[in-house]
């Protein structure tokens, strides 16, 4: 396919939605056309998966359904978003990705990450990130970081959130070509500086 | 675990309504405790799901996320009523099951149907109905006998229900210790016969 996938992740509060914007931004002004996304989301099936997966308290989900709904709007996130628009040489900038699933469902959430791998790779029909930027903090410093609530944050605890950093991190090491590390832990301007170097290395080459 | 699972599955029109309502008095005529689900359903989450898929003229469904979304509320039911009903000795009488997925959108609707088994044990953690009630019938028979408007059959077509069919069919010869094929086009009783003789070779010393 023509097109990039460009993949953000990291725990909450490394300052995601912020880099995303500026990333895309720079893009625009080099000329691609952007397509930004959010996972699960970003279509109408994955809007309402979404809404589910966030209204646990009144129906309960298991957690293997849980990854399910999460596999299943992804999938039609590829195929009625990424995919059409790689194909159409779009850029394509993901908040959060299938790593994110294995992440928190696996590595941390106690499912099996060679299982969501396989799962995964059926619901995007293979579908991989060009690169992925993984925003990397100490966990106590992202939550210090968070001015909403920390509701989301302290309700999983600091343990969870330390076994995620830690899942982001083991699939950087096994990945290292495709997932990036990127030092979030640093003045706004100079992350994402370090976000566009670790860019290049993809874009150089690319039309634009 | 000590309870057992029946699964009831066939093309539309078969009769499995009536055969199922049949059975489970039957079953509980004779002492069982019956718990009785359809698939998907059966949970706040299983019909939150059923209602997104008959929802598909609103809402664009690829046939991958499809199959992710009945993988989801097959998991949970079978964590919240078939697994704890099991366990605690219940009879399970299900109105459809992981096969039905196999079928409909592996051998028909042009999914790989091993990767759908795969999933689908992923999606149930490996638990199979004790015994599946397949309810066969000729496909023109079993659309001749609709009474309810033929929407859902019509707008399939008559040639996805032969795909359908014969994927049962094959199934059932893959795994004939488990799925029993019953003759649907007989009279109600005779039907009903055959399904009660089929499935005494399971009852036969089970606890009632």
């Amino acid at each position: 396919m023509a097109g990039l996938l460009f993949h953000f992740d990291g725990v909450d509060g490394v300052g995601k939605s912020t880099q995303i914007g500026a990333f895309c931004q720079w893009l625009r002004d080099a000329g691609h056309d952007v397509v930004a996304c959010r996972d699960p989301g970003s279509t109408a099936l994955g809007e309402r998966v979404r809404s589910l997966l966030l209204d646990k308290q009144d129906v309960p989900i298991h957690r293997r359904s849980e990854m399910l709904l999460y596999m299943a709007a992804r999938a039609q996130m590829v195929e009625e978003v990424i995919r059409p628009a790689l194909e159409a040489g779009r850029t394509v900038v993901a908040d959060r990705f299938l790593l994110a699933n294995v992440v928190y469902q696996g590595h941390a959430g106690g499912l099996d990450v060679e299982t969501l791998w396989q799962v995964g790779a059926i619901a995007t029909a293979g579908l991989q990130p060009t690169l992925t930027l993984l925003l990397d903090m100490d966990v106590d410093r992202a939550l210090g970081r968070l001015d909403r609530g920390h509701d989301r944050m302290e309700s999983q605890g600091v343990d969870f959130l330390r076994r995620v950093r830690d899942g982001f991190l083991a699939e950087a090491a096994r990945d290292p070509q495709r997932i990036a590390i990127i030092n979030a832990d640093q003045p706004v301007e100079q992350v994402q500086a370090d976000i566009r170097h670790a860019a290049a290395r993809v874009l150089k080459g690319a039309p634009t």
